[in-house]
């Protein structure tokens, strides 16, 4: 196996922002060559600390971490936890960080994992902080893009659906800043568009249009994203534009035959299910590469 | 160890109506051998998805799993799953599907295992899907009816309880068609019989009496089963019924001297604490016996 | 590492009270010594019974149990037990004791600890058993003093906050009975005092003052307890008291330089977060020793 090209010893993995594109590529380029092994975390310990319940970035983790010998501590939802308690997430961590070898975090509050990050002296990985960053799910997405396309730039990709709430969507547009002659085609409801607080960092960097049109054509990636419902203040915003965007077999018909088809996952309806068949439909080999992804993270901020 | 007669090699087991003689007695010799190996299924990974909480199956399974030295991953209750944002059942397997060798499910829908099994490429094991079947809990039956009565025919078996609403009972009356000169005493409150889809199975190939009165006399085994209150869709049939059959000291005077007492537990109130101690009572002995059993199935399973 | 004095094998641990100042020493001689050996508990199994949640207790003895080899399993909360099917906490533990070499278990039921270790042969080690006792934190506390003070004879020793609630003062007081030249000041306010039950037990063997005044000099150890709100029967009693000796760090200002400052955490407001970084306080560490304590505990109660 081919050893990284920059120092990733006990680094946090907080916002997708703090990666470069060299950065990037190192992490891929190690999740490719990456292989089970049961020796070379053994001892070490992730705690998993979701306070917001998901199966998948968990078992994820869980997976990643065990696949290379080591063990997990943790809970899910905060009924395990001494929150229930009134203790500080910040006691939390400070405790925690003495069992465990990484935390791994996710929390309903914005900022959350940096807070943590900032108060312990074991690496950090933040699982998702409210709306706002998932980095490893974005490292997962390029992994994956750069899969199947054979590459990171040059591309032509277009996000659907909920642009504003969706940190998915916020965390890759950021990444793809870091590489070139990308375009990107931003597909939502009006109330749903992408936050200028993203396109901002885009301007002059990513050229990018705003459509209300499911105009799927000439696009390398679609990428779609789930109307969350939990993300919206208000439940008439909700009702308004769920199922707009609705990809099934007819839309499909738009995608060029080497698009891929992604989605993070979990959907409700906004991918019809005799899309799966489709050869476009990469969403599930997508969820998969989260584990050689996390795998290849775990080794490099243990130093292993 | 003595090799399986059969393949076992990657399949489902999802009802006891899969399970022909010759199955049964492969995995019961299998379950008579296995020793505790904590390098046999090193680096394999069940996920365990508990969709309804059952403390005994589940920690069976994972008992059974580390023995091997193997590992868990999963969740219990709804709450860490993704169900919560509306995922479907076959999208959760599919995602999981890429991260374990097996699946273990337990789910509230008739039929959701099988769901399952069609829609995943690795093995499936049904922990219970409503009041449909429970294949494992049989098969660790059997295993226990085995040890204690040295043979799995000629056998004089009564159930006792709730034979409208338990799986278990249903699953056992079945796999008894497998074996010669059975007979079955079924006892129950009118209201609480055996349905006539077992029942039509038992027809010409298990002679059967059903009877309201508690009697054991002359039984080989006896069967008790909890009057599960949550199978019932109304309350007042529930507290009815609640307390008919209990089997108390009084009652374990009608029983053989070499009769065996089973229960698939949890019990309530259907047999006194008392009972505990007297030499028939086997249901707590049957409990442990579900860790070698299911240890059998992993390692036949994965083919190890 | 040097044996044990003292025959371990198979005991339970379920109250301080059991504890002869000979056991308490050669426990923490063995802590002392601990070294993580991810082969020495190998395929051994504790059963984590956690009916109450408790992040730190719960992680601290998977932590410790992982760090030499062995595996967890079990639930926390009710919602993974059969007890919501109205399971009797006798028979849980009976099916346990069939999967698992050692039970872990935290009740809310005074008592129960004491209940499952007489139904089981298995070792019984009790997390706290309502407002009862916890005395591994206890034996935790008692390893920390050590640490810190190089002793546990000849010291001064002040308990602030709720007395009558909070279990692991009482059981810390006890503990100081097996000891020589203990003086303890006991600082609540008047409706939180220390109960005559714990007193009785010091009376002519540890002398004590019982004063409101939140007076810390001269104190060799100040151990603060959190004012439990759930303990409480009455919400308006809690109300009162609520606020009452927060250690700021104007009270720190009574503090020797070489006192300790200790709380069994989590906190909620009884310490303000600017004490942390005074060289007095030592609650995080305090925690951190939980794991080498239960360490020592796990491997000689299996006599490894």
């Amino acid at each position: 196996m081919q050893r990284p090209k920059l120092d990733w010893h006990s680094r946090d993995v907080i916002s997708i922002r703090d990666f470069s594109r060299e950065r990037i590529e190192d992490l891929l380029s190690q999740a490719q060559q990456i292989r089970p092994d049961s020796e070379l975390l053994r001892g070490r310990v992730i705690a998993s600390l979701f306070f917001e319940p998901s199966t998948r970035t968990q078992l994820s983790f869980a997976t990643a971490m065990q696949r290379l010998g080591g063990q997990v501590i943790g809970f899910s939802g905060t009924e395990g936890s001494s929150l229930v308690k009134g203790e500080s997430l910040q006691d939390t961590a400070k405790v925690v960080e003495k069992y465990a070898d990484i935390i791994v975090i996710r929390h309903p509050l914005e900022g959350s994992a940096r807070w943590v990050a900032d108060t312990v002296s074991i690496p950090v990985i933040n699982a998702g902080d409210g709306a706002n960053q998932h980095p490893t799910q974005t490292l997962t997405d390029l992994f994956t893009i750069q899969k199947f396309q054979a590459r990171l730039d040059d591309l032509k990709i277009g996000l659907v659906g909920d642009l504003k709430y969706g940190r998915t969507v916020h965390s890759l547009a950021l990444s793809l800043t870091r590489f070139r002659q990308i375009t990107l085609r931003l597909i939502s409801p009006e109330n749903l568009r992408m936050p200028p607080a993203i396109t901002r960092e885009l301007d002059g960097v990513v050229p990018y249009v705003e459509t209300a049109d499911l105009d799927l054509r000439e696009l390398d990636v679609v990428y779609v994203t789930r109307i969350q419902k939990e993300r919206f203040p208000d439940i008439e915003e909700y009702e308004k534009v769920k199922g707009a965007y609705v990809i099934d077999l007819n839309a499909c018909e738009q995608l060029r035959r080497d698009a891929i088809l992604l989605h993070p996952l979990p959907r409700v309806d906004e991918i019809a299910p005799e899309v799966d068949s489709l050869p476009q439909a990469k969403y599930f080999e997508q969820s998969e590469n989260g584990v050689p992804v996390r795998m290849a993270l775990l080794q490099l901020l243990l130093g292993a």
